[in-house]
């Protein structure tokens, strides 16, 4: 069931973001350097990982090729979500040299960046998983300007969820950011204003916990507390009458270090920010193979 | 002369990307949880370091804030390429509670990713420094998808130098990628192309360092050597009568252990992708003061 | 002849507004309930009216379905313009139910609204037709912000008429606008600004319709004047030497009760704003068939 | 604390249509009408109700008129949500005559329909809250294409709340579109991938409505069921144990007549898809003053 | 009331273009030169003709500077329309001198091009006007992609006048693109499709003239023909019962030589595409007075 | 080997392009013209050259036809590049005569102003040539506004080169725009902000070409000379110690006539500001053949 998780971002926003990163690397002149090859030949190509991870970002890559030129032929082996060793091949292009030339740089700059974002939204569910098998990894609002779509999609090629998307979809409230309101009023207010919408209230301390609770949240989050204090929270939340549906999610500055002890304390969501906004590119690279490819109308003799 | 440096990204790109990411973060519905404040209600905030680090980004931060709502008042107190310790204060805010609710995060992504870029290329500079002055630390192609101007900007903050911008404004040529070309027929058809451009020629080996000097390449990019390949490269270069202003860049994985031993062996720049690709985030936030700003109109009477 | 009129609206105006649509519906991470539907699970789906009226907003439908996914097969049964009955099979789709799922909404928004003006703009012609056959009914600029090209192919759809398109393309003064101008200074301004153009005059009272045609109007429209007051002013315009081809529109909250009076009255257009500005949605649904649909590599053997 | 409801849509929002609108009705040419007028004209003009209504579009006409002449003034008068009357003046706006003329229609096109929906939202809310006080009016996704976030502030303009605002914010499962899940496996699928998201089961039977309670629904819609039917499974839904947050919702062609009893049968929630598909535009009007405006450098001696 | 001719094109229109241009000179880095001079330094500069023409381009030299620097003030001496002669000062700009230097190209760009289109034109209305007063020169839609708003007011601030702006505001049949259908057919279905609408008929031959007058064209277009040709055509126009306000327009590689002759022959209109395709760009330059500015806060002591 | 040059735009340029032009041409009702033809009427049509020339543009063309109609057919028969003599046949077009004549003058409107600018540019290639062969002509940035890839592009297809794109690409220093700098203090600061770009500096005396050399310049623009002074010029810097690679531009009003004397005075490059302002269009033509055409689905039996 898991290969049907949904780990593709809306086809809109992958090619608005190809569009924007074309018009970066190639106006006004194009490639000068791939204008150096003669127009008529013709090449082969593999993306390749050189580290291991998890792959995201197919999409994206696709239509950098398809952008660039419709012609070129791609075999994408690995879907997004797939592990990776170094040497694993992700995809097997063939096609004109000088169109592979100039995509290759933004393909990879997509793929290197979302793979690196799967990759360190898996190890947050690995480290957690090994804990407390119920806890999830959640992402947060802290992604790259302009790549929200893709960078969620590539948290859940890596195993992990998406917090809320933006800040029309859920309401968030933290005390001291009410301008008055008690933490009662604001969760009622939202419940009068959004009704329907998950409300989630961020606390300090446990006595916030006590106050979400009775006004009725949909989940706390807890802003940085020990894992000691989030497990006392935690039993009041689960001791708490009518908060059986309540989420306990802790959050503020959690690293692979400290993310199981989290989970063991009975945390339901461990947030990540640094999984969007701090993952380290996933190397990949592009291994071209000029010797099979021949030049002029191709013939597909050989393998 | 330093605080002379060009900084600032064009108006334009800041202007793009702020209004992507806020499509991103507000359509449709706004900010729900600013919503449940009194429309009236006015606050002041500063933003703050809480790590050390150069920052970047003030531009698109003035941009979010006046999108999203022009009556803000902003007093930005240290410009890009300051250097921040934990508690600089960087920027002073002043306006609609709700307003600044809704305009954070998205302030904070550009500057805590942008800051992020800075930070990491002046820790380049910094280690590349000591071993030689004159070397110059270059940033790559390989930048977030939709944020090249911005990154390239933010690498000028943090002290480093910029590569060429995009496939269009110089050339760069690759053995194995030259569908048959030799290194001299390469640099020749470029200058025939394309006169008045940068011609780099990558090397793997020696040999085609020689090739490239024959040929006229204005630089040549050592990948993956070693120190004292690069040491030995570079004497050939110097040694080559009619190659007076050839550039030696290194590149391929330079770290910043690595960094300053290609520096010393005489490269005059060192090109690191990670500097674009694989920074994280510096951490900044937004301290809210609640206490002193007052509802209606406006007096001004305190400080 | 009348299956030639021309129906369909620029492609380009299509694709903008539907860009637009997906995006305000699938970002930024898309269909969270089509994601839980296997990936691999196919569907046949029927568009079928419930209501009775005249269909538009076909091409919007397959840029719906094409941008959504391009592997969804449509057969388009009825083609705008045409009638139909609760029942009516106005199209039948076929492919990935996830992407059926994710498209029906949009397309539905399309499709509804624009027959919707279709059906309205049908009935004022049937109302009009009725009581003089050579008076038509045409659309005003009171249309839905962003949808103009849409909604004035969904006028001619109806089998109703255009009249001017925006600003740019005709001049209509209006005696109260015109900043001390009399009427015949404006429209000999407006003869000598912009020559070749239709140039038509607002009238409430019959004095101006007689200086409208001393000027040289194209055409007089009779604002808010009953169908007696227009029948005098046809009488007038007949009667005026010179005035062969100036047209007679009648405007000014004309009803599907209202309208057949100002056809016998003579007028030559009697224009609604109501057709683009109030017409109600048409109810068309997407009956979804699960059962013959089967999952996997298609076969096609079934009807 | 109602005039603290949220009733703007986002800035980006407004200045996005006004600019698609305007680029509809302005180009290529601008206002030939317009031109007519000496350009030294100076004009005052009352945006004016017609009709009695809800008030929707404040932020989208005075963005029209910003983009055509940031020199007009305008004094705003009535602020969204306002009921007006015949002869409510709702704006007053002095400046060039010709600025005016060219804004006039595109302002009114944005203010009719959104004040319509505003006026149909609050029947609704009306009608509803005589039967029932705690029931509340929702909106759909049934929106106009382009022009969802206006719509949904108009909404909220109009007393009634948002319903989810597109495909990505919450979860609606309904029966037969599931592709051979059973609501039990949707909702838990939904609860696996989505965490914190709001599931909502739309049911036909009160058998479906048994179902979802016991999958741990948020919410179940009641789809075209009598409002008997809708009174039994309301008490249902309240009997069941652990069910105590689940809303419960009423849709399918309710109109102005049915929803009290709907309201009454204990519905939480009733969702018309009219309010937005089929609202039509409140009647509003500019009235022009060219009296006491007067030609060349304003003075401002006069009120 | 020459000076209240509209030579403005919509705002919209001015914007866009500006952003497009400013794009394609300063992405991604911005302008390198202008970063070497100190961001303190001031200057004023001023926009003087170096050649007789006509000017147009105001609103686009405005835009250029606002975008790049909303700081740089301003004054224009001299509005589109105006003759100048070399040595002609247009405008004067005070502010930084890097804004200056980095809007210069692009300001100039738009003003050298528009008003080399209104200079052409206006040398077309003077060799017609001293041929026959009543003749009118008018462009075409052979306009430069992507600039038909701004090259149409260019052409009226040239003196001349605009044919239809688009596709979409009038029709001109041509016999030999009809696909079987008879000029008189074509007019019938185009009075019959498009009410209201100028519908002109491109004629080879004085037949065709004849047919289209039958037929009740608004205007016929005589292609190709000599003046005396022209002559006789009109006289059959003139001579013709019920062709009161046919306009006789004359096309087809008219140049400033032929251009009189067929305004003898007594056309009405002279229609001439090379007023927009051809047109040599107006020689302006920017002249850039560094001596009297000043660095830093400015105190505007001197003159 | 000249086959092979890189005459073409980038794809985005050309899809951005055309859709800016069809929307300009087509909004909103689409063209009434073509829509009185049957809409099953099919046509064949050449592009045909009506003058000599060199061709530029193809693939504008080609993306205006597939914009409006993907279905029309197009065998494009003489490369970017080509020479063509009055009656060449371009490229062959079969498909709807409605979509024909849509696309007709868009295509066209591209096809004519991009050859023109590679004939010109062709012409001064021509004359330069015959005097000096190894001097080159190039473009400058005083391009259309929003036309500079294509352009720079026709540019190439005229077999002349491209100056530096925009103001992000090289350095250009003119003396008395440095607000104080000199030269060699520009030069070093270039050289230091901006390693490996090409520095060029402007030159309107010798002395200045003296500091330019002297300051390392990668060229110098010799402006508004004589051919004499150009030789002397030459001379210094072909004499200079350590200038091997400098290249010796000319630039200011040079014209088919003066371009051969500066070619001879040994000027290593020749830039016209004109190739791209002041290119008149190169005309060419539609040839409609509606005969050999024919109705309904097409068999193809016929040449």
């Amino acid at each position: 069931m898991s290969d049907d998780r949904q780990v593709d971002p809306p086809a809109l926003a992958v090619r608005r973001a190809v569009e924007v990163a074309l018009a970066e690397d190639l106006l006004p002149l194009g490639d000068l350097t791939a204008s150096l090859v003669p127009a008529s030949t013709r090449a082969r190509a593999a993306v390749v990982a050189r580290q291991e991870g998890v792959l995201a970002g197919r999409l994206c890559a696709l239509e950098v090729l398809a952008q660039v030129d419709p012609g070129v032929e791609v075999r994408w082996i690995l879907p997004d979500g797939s592990r990776v060793l170094p040497g694993s091949v992700v995809a097997e292009i063939e096609g004109s040299l000088r169109s592979i030339l100039t995509a290759e740089r933004s393909a990879l700059n997509f793929l290197c960046h979302l793979s690196g974002v799967a990759t360190l939204a898996s190890r947050f569910v690995q480290a957690v998983a090994a804990a407390n098998a119920s806890t999830r990894v959640l992402d947060t609002r802290k992604t790259t300007p302009g790549l929200r779509a893709l960078e969620k999609a590539a948290v859940r090629a890596g195993g992990a969820w998406n917090h809320r998307a933006n800040l029309s979809d859920a309401v968030l409230v933290k005390d001291n950011h009410l301008g008055g309101l008690s933490i009662g009023q604001a969760v009622s207010r939202a419940r009068d204003a959004w009704p329907g919408r998950y409300v989630e209230v961020e606390c300090d301390r446990s006595e916030q916990v006590a106050e979400a609770l009775l006004a009725g949240a949909s989940a706390v989050l807890l802003d940085n507390m020990t894992p000691s204090e989030v497990a006392a929270c935690v039993s009041m939340v689960r001791a708490s009458a009518g908060s059986a549906g309540v989420l306990v999610e802790v959050s503020g500055g959690v690293t692979l270090e400290s993310a199981p002890a989290y989970a063991a304390a009975g945390a339901d969501l461990v947030s990540v920010g640094a999984i969007t906004h701090s993952a380290p590119a996933l190397d990949l690279g592009l291994d071209l193979d000029l010797r099979p490819a021949h030049d002029g109308p191709r013939e597909g003799q050989e393998g």
